[in-house]
């Protein structure tokens, strides 16, 4: 991509407004924009992070067996009076439109996948089975903040499991967990992510969310020295030791949650009636599990947990570039030696941006490179040419070294 | 994928109530689920033929420049007052939130790309430049009607362009007609497709639609005999005579509208105040053009264009998979070959569906074969087994072909 041609502008000035680094860097990169208080449009740079994070989460989700689909967010009224969750849950947004039919917008899929499965599953030969879609939800946050880590409305990837016996979704949750930490080590925050204890529903004791350690998150959790898991805030006084290990020796730390998995059981299969014919010729209820990740808000984290003062350090998977090709002066053969580069990688499928402006200093292009973050700078200019090669630095290093033309795209394997 | 574990099952009897037959189709062949008149779900299936018609337009829209963003559902309601459609657009959804917060629910997305593009353009270098979505579209229809033809919510993939000249427009224009009709090629269904002259708005005489012939079609068209352009009904009484070649020896067609395309000139610039710098040092609006496919309805247009009485015929570039592996009988060896085949194929990364089920006759099974409609059928049987072949029939042809199983694989290269 030609940077003289990319649909964005970074921003050099720090909004007061603004309470988290992420939203911060994120604005100021070009990566998203503020339509309204937590609402974003996702701009190429932002898009092209957010389409990386999709792709772990795809090939993790299909990996344990998710079936993907795609599920409306306009949902019927009658749904959600069936669970009591149309008076209940405060953050629904409700529509009324034409005809006066009311609608909500789904914040989440349970009363819609619960009815669709039931179309699907008959006997228990039909379990297990988890479907999970990669969709938009929507929640009426009385106060959206921190940027795209709390927002009204969201990507989200939530996967719904199925099964005929509680052993089986034990099972099941065990590997997502799994899933889940293989996720987030790939998108680069696996050493900073715990497993956490918070309050169960209806059906289990706790429910599991995956904390990222950040002075900006708005949960407290607490991780036992031990075993490495951890305990929210919020169940806290009811464990004084650690759950897993028994040990009560704890660091406090303010995390931001970046997953979380339930354990459902029936809550949402008795309501929709959604049984299946066991071997012993039985109707039962299935039991249910979902599993949650909001994608902008990993994208978010991701920021939150890797950036210096300078701007963001992307990790190599979900950096929207991996090359960051800078072009000194107007000299011509600095031009076509960068337009030669930025053709070959290019045709090796290395994702560059090739900072092509004749109208900005080197000093503007650094510090615009900085900011967003890819994970190596490659700089052309007559100096460098004098020796047939290219400055290279790697974002989250010190050195710069020289290399040869010729050596470049070894590196980028 | 095995079809004993897919999370659909196919339906064998016809609806009363359904009138188009590719809501039928899809519906039968368990690609889509009905949650409410105008409202689906896309099963697994159906997310696949999504997903690879979602491909074919990207790549094409990339090809033309296309920058992809990602722009918000909630839209706030003074952006629509701005143009006078929060009053006057009667298929706006409209949301009233928490905190009286009122929002448009985006049926298209000039009130946002407008101000957004506000903080991107700023002189004649800047421009053309051209950003587009692959986004879920809201609009209140009175009468949803033919399955995924026209619903209340569906992607839609939308590319916005701004140029400093019309002659920059024009031009531009012309390059989509073309990457329009390159699309509608790829998904097979470029033979039935007609650009057709429309009404315009206030900047142009005329707009332009991709109009599909088929008997489902709200739209009625006219096709010149001899430049092969059509004009829509609604302008056909200002018409006598072809716009493009004067001709008047036109056919009439029913169609279904597969896309449109706008110059939309500086209708959403002035009041969005989008300007820019001209090389003469003086502030103009900034002239706009947008272009829409439907993800859905081209989904739901190609299977009105490609089936017969026993189901749906999908082109290879869109079908959910390439072969439907069919097993028939519980020989071991029969089992044991199918599974070979199956993984075989897999590691060539060649798309299967195995339909592994014992409890299904081989009736049924090529039954829901037809009615799924992907290209290649591959039958084992001991039959074919004891010539060292599988049966392989192309859902198109009749011919049903022995083949040695070591060849297959080059069949589908």
């Amino acid at each position: 991509m030609l940077q003289s041609k990319l649909f964005f502008k970074t921003n050099k000035s720090k909004s007061a407004e603004i309470d988290a680094i992420s939203h911060e860097l994120l604005i100021r990169g070009g990566f998203v924009d503020q339509l309204m208080a937590g609402v974003y449009s996702f701009l190429p740079l932002g898009h092209r992070v957010l389409k990386n994070i999709e792709e772990i989460i795809r090939k993790n989700m299909i990996e344990v067996g998710g079936q993907e689909i795609l599920m409306p967010v306009l949902q019927p009224k009658e749904n959600w009076q069936k669970t009591g969750r149309w008076e209940n849950l405060d953050i629904l947004f409700k529509i009324k439109a034409s005809a006066d039919k009311e609608y909500a917008l789904g914040p989440t899929h349970e009363e819609i996948v619960s009815p669709l499965a039931k179309k699907v599953i008959f006997s228990y030969r039909d379990l297990p089975i988890s479907v999970f879609q990669i969709q938009t939800k929507f929640r009426d946050e009385l106060r959206a903040k921190s940027g795209i880590l709390r927002t009204r409305e969201f990507l989200m990837k939530d996967l719904y499991s199925f099964h005929a016996t509680q052993e089986d979704l034990d099972k099941y949750y065990e590997k997502l967990i799994k899933a889940y930490f293989k996720i987030f080590k790939e998108a680069g925050i696996g050493d900073k992510t715990y497993l956490t204890f918070a309050s169960g529903g209806s059906f289990s004791k706790y429910s599991h969310e995956f904390q990222m350690i950040s002075d900006t998150g708005e949960d407290t959790i607490y991780i036992c020295n031990k075993c490495k898991i951890a305990i929210n805030k919020e169940i806290k006084s009811e464990n004084a030791n650690c759950p897993k290990c028994g040990s009560a020796d704890f660091t406090e730390k303010k995390a931001v949650e970046v997953g979380n998995i339930f354990k459902l059981g029936t809550k949402y299969s008795l309501p929709f009636e959604l049984k299946f014919k066991d071997k012993d010729g039985k109707e039962k209820p299935v039991i249910m599990g979902c599993y949650g990740i909001g994608l902008s808000r990993l994208m978010g984290a991701v920021v939150e947990a890797s950036h210096d003062e300078k701007g963001i350090i992307w990790p190599k998977a979900v950096s929207p570039f991996m090359v960051h090709l800078i072009a000194i002066g107007d000299n011509k053969k600095v031009k076509t030696t960068s337009e030669k580069i930025y053709q070959d990688l290019n045709k090796q499928n290395i994702q560059v941006l090739y900072d092509d402006r004749q109208d900005k200093s080197a000093g503007e292009k650094f510090a615009e490179a900085d900011l967003i973050g890819t994970p190596y700078r490659v700089v052309v200019s007559e100096k460098t040419l004098s020796k047939n090669s290219v400055e290279v630095k790697e974002r989250n290093k010190v050195a710069v070294k020289l290399m040869k033309i010729k050596h470049l795209s070894k590196l980028f394997k």
